[in-house]
C-alpha cells in the first residue's frame, strides 16, 4: 500500500504526485549530496529527458536563491548532487515534478525533513514560478488514498479540484501556489 | 492569460515572441548564473539544436563585448549559465529568440531588470548583427494580446509590419534595430 | 556447478539472485577501487540501464551513510570505483541487485567479506529503503540449489515466499529487511 | 540585398562565398574568443562535419605558424574561441570555407579587419596549402551581385574563371593563391 | 605464417587464442603506457564491447593485486594505458582474452617479457577468477599450428581438451587454472 | 596532377600510398601540434574509425618509443596533436595509411622533414610492427604517376610486387621493412 511510501523521517525527500496511464499515483523524490571535485548531477529513476531538465531547473533555483530559502549558499559547491525517483525500473517524464524535486534539495540543504502528510505537484521555471500541470483530479485521488492531509497545487490548477470527488476533499487542505517559496513555507513548515 | 507571464520583477528575464503552427505566442527566456568549477552552459526547455546555438551566440556576444555592454567582464566566468524557458515540456526551435535570450543575459549581469511592457525577436550573429526572422504579424498580434507596449523587430523585418491590422498597430510601438546594442538600450532603459 | 561461484574470501564480492527466462541464477557482484585523478564509476559485465542507476544508487547510500554504517567517508574520495557482475557476455539488467550492490560496496569499504553462506535480493533507493521485486520463487530456489543457508529479501516480497516448496524452504532461513542497514548487519556478520 | 552583410567594422569577420543549390551566395564567417578555463572551439550556424573538421584544420594552422603570421602564439591558449556563420537557421557544410575560417581567426587574433571589399573560397590543409573547390562560377558572380571588388581562389581553380561572364569579370581582381599567407597578405592588407 | 607472430621480444605483448567463423587463431595483446595528465584507458583494433569492458577487468584485477603481483603500485597512476589487438581492420569480441589482456598489462608493469611459446584463453572476473570460454578444440589446434607449447586454459574447461586430437595434444603442456595468478606465474616465468 | 601534393619543405607531412574504388592515389597525411592544457588528438578529414585507430596506434608508438627514435620524451606532453588527411570532404578508412602517421609524427616532433620522393603504405602495431596490407598494385601505380622514387612496404607484401608492370618497377625502389623503426630511417634519412 502507499502508506508505506510516505514516512518521511529525514531530510532530502519529499511525496509528489504522477499521473500515469493507469490512474495518479504518489512517488517519492529523493535528493543526496557527496563531496566531488567535480560538481555534477546524477539522476536516477529512468527519469525521461524532460523530467531530467525540471530537477535541472530546480536546482538551479535552489542555488540561486539560498540566501532566501535560508540554506547555505556553498553547500552544493563541491557536491555531486544525485536525485532518484523510485521505483527504478518504471520510466517517468513531464515536467510536473518541479516543484516536488525542489523542495527534496532544499529539505536536503536545509536539513530540515519535509512534513509526511504534505504532497505537490506543480512545474517550476529557473525564477520560481510555479506553472500549471495536468492530471490534477487523478493525482489528488492518489495522495487521498495515500493518507495525505495536505496538498499543494499550482494557483492556475484551482479550477481543476472542482472536479475532485467531495469525499476526498473534505479530508484535504488544498494549497494554492504562484511561487515555489510558498511550497517551502508549506512543506517544511 | 498571457498577462501572467510578463510581469518581470527581477533580472534575468525578458519577453521574447515565437510562432506557432498555432499562432503567435508571448515566452520568457529566464536567464540565471551559479558559481561553478567548470564554466559551461546549461540549457533546459526542450530546445532544439538551432535555438541552442542561437543561446550559444547570444552568450559570447555578451560575454565578447562587456565593457561596451556596461558589465562585469569577469561576470560570467567561473559560473555555470543556466537558461530556461518554460513550459519546460513544450518543444522550441530556431533562431529567432537570439536577441531575447542576449538581453536576458545582459539583465542578469547588469542586475538590470528588463521593461516588463517590452518584447521583442530577431536572430543575433556572434557580432551582434541583428537578421530578419518570420511569423512578424502573428508575433506582433500576441504582443500586443499579452498587453505588450513595445516591440522590438529587426530593420529588415519593418516592411513586414505593415500586415498587422491597424487595431493592433495603434496601441504598439515598434523599435527598428540591426545592432544588438540598440536592443539592449531599449529593453533595460 | 553453482557452488564454484559461492566461496567469498575477500572483501567486495557479495552473492546476488537473479530471475533469467531460463529460471533463477546465482550470480556475485565484485566490487573494487582505485587511485583516480577523477572520481568515476566503472561499470562492466554488459549491464542495462536500469541496473548501472541501480549501481549509482546504492553508491551513493553508502557514500552518504558512511559513518553509520561504520566505513570510513573519505573511502571512496579520489577513488575510481569498479564494478563487474561475471559471466562478462551475458546482458543482465533490472534494480533487483540493488542490495547486492550496497553490500559488494560496504564489504569493500569495510575490509569485511560477505558471509559466503547468504544470498540477497532487492531494489534499493538513495535512501536506503528496500523494495521489492519479481521472481521470487525461483531466485529462492537457485539459492538453494547453490548451497546457500540464509536469503535476505524485501520485507513487502515475504508473502512470496509460500510458493517456494517446502523441500527448499526447510533448509533456508529467510530474513525480510525494510532498509539496507538490516542487509549490512545480515550479510556482514 | 546583400551589401547588408559586407560592411566589416571589426576584427573577427570575414566574407566567403558558398554554393547552394539556388547559386552562389556570400556568407560572413565570424570569429570571437573568451577566457576559459578549458581551452575549446565553440561552432555554430548548423554546420556540418565537413565544415565543422575545416574550421579545426584552420584553427590548427593559425596557432602553429603565429609567429609568421605576425599574432601573438599565447592569443588562443586559455581561451574559448568561437566560430560562427549566420544564417543561424541554415545547414552548411564542405570544405571550401576553409581559407575563410582562417582569415576570421588570424583577423581576430591580430586586431586587423579584414578588407570588406574581398571574398574568397578555398579549402586550406593543417600546413595551409590551399586546394580547389566547387562552383567557382556562381560563387563568383555572387561576389559580382554583393559589389566585392577582389575575389581571393585557389590557384589550382584558376581555369575555372574563364566559365565567368565578361560583365562580371571586368568589374573583378582575382588572386590566385597555393598558400594561406598569401591568402592574410591579401585580406588584411 | 602464424609464427611470424609469436616471437616476443619486449614487455606488453601477450599470445592469446581466439574462435573465428573460420577456426581457431591466434592474436596478440600489446599493452602500452605513457605520462598522462587524466588517467584513461585506449583501446584499439575493433574491439566489441564486451572485450572492452574485458579489458576493464583485467587492469582493475592488475591495478587492485598490484602489490602481491610484484608490480609497482603506481605504474598506472598518470598514465594513459593503450591496448591494441591487430589486425587493425578485424572486428573482434568476447570476454575470453581476458586473462591475455591482464597478462600483457602484468608484463608491461613489471618489465618481464611474456614467454614466446606460451598461449592461453579465459575470461577473467574483477577478483582474478578465471572463468571458462567456448571454441576450445579449435583454439588449440590454432596454438599447436603456431608452434606453442604450453596452453594455460580455465579448470572448467580441463574437459574440453579431451576433444582435441592426439597428434596435438601430444605436443601440447597443458595448464589449467582457477586463478590469474596461476596464469602470470606460468607466462611470466 | 598529383605532383603538385608531393613537395614536402617542413617538418610534419609524410606521403601515403591509398587504395580507393578508382585505384590507387597518393595521399599527405599532416601533422601538427600546439600547446594544450589538456592532453588530445584532433583528426580531420573524414576519417572512418578503423583509420582514427590506426592515428592511436601510430601516436602511442611514437610516444612509446621517444628515446629510441632520437625525439624528446617530452614533446607531446601538454600538447593537443592534429593529425589531417586532406581532402577534407572524402572520407578515408583502413590501417594501411598506419606507418604514413607514424612517419609523420616523427617528422612533427624530430623537426626533420621527410624526404619528398618517398611513399609508403603499411598497418603500424603498438609496438612498431609492420603488418601487410591489400591494393600494392594500384598503390605502387599511383606513386610512380606521382614521380615517387622509393616506396616502403612491409615484408609480407613483398611477393605483391610481382604484379607492378615492369614499366614502373623499373623506375622504383622497394624497401621491405617489417619494423616502424626501419620505415623512419629510410624516410627520414
Ligand atoms: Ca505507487
Ligand atoms: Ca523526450
Ligand atoms: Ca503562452
Ligand atoms: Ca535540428
Ligand atoms: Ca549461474
Ligand atoms: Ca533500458
Ligand atoms: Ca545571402
Ligand atoms: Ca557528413
Ligand atoms: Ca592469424
Ligand atoms: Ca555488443
Ligand atoms: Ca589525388
Ligand atoms: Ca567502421
Amino acid at each position: 500500500p502507499e502508506e508505506s511510501l510516505i514516512r518521511i523521517d529525514r531530510p532530502g525527500i519529499a511525496t509528489g504526485l504522477a499521473w500515469t496511464p493507469a490512474g495518479g499515483d504518489v512517488l517519492q523524490v529523493e535528493a543526496a549530496a557527496m563531496p566531488a571535485a567535480e560538481e555534477r548531477l546524477i539522476l536516477t529513476g529512468q527519469l525521461g529527458d524532460v523530467m531530467r531538465e525540471s530537477v535541472q531547473a530546480a536546482l538551479t533555483w535552489v542555488r540561486s536563491n539560498a540566501a532566501k530559502l535560508g540554506i547555505d549558499p556553498g553547500f552544493f559547491e563541491h557536491k555531486a548532487v544525485h536525485v532518484h525517483v523510485p521505483a527504478g525500473a518504471v520510466p517517468k517524464d513531464g515536467p510536473s515534478a518541479g516543484i516536488t524535486m525542489a523542495t527534496a534539495l532544499v529539505s536536503l540543504a536545509s536539513g530540515r525533513p519535509v512534513r509526511s502528510d504534505v504532497a505537490m505537484t506543480g512545474e517550476i521555471t529557473l525564477h520560481g514560478r510555479v506553472l500549471p500541470v495536468g492530471g490534477i483530479k487523478e493525482k489528488v485521488l492518489a495522495a487521498h488514498r495515500a493518507g495525505i492531509r495536505t496538498v499543494i497545487l499550482p494557483k492556475e490548477n484551482e479550477r481543476d479540484t472542482e472536479d475532485v470527488p467531495e469525499e476526498a476533499r473534505k479530508d484535504l487542505r488544498f494549497v494554492f501556489v504562484t511561487d515555489a517559496e510558498e511550497v517551502m513555507r508549506e512543506a517544511l513548515g
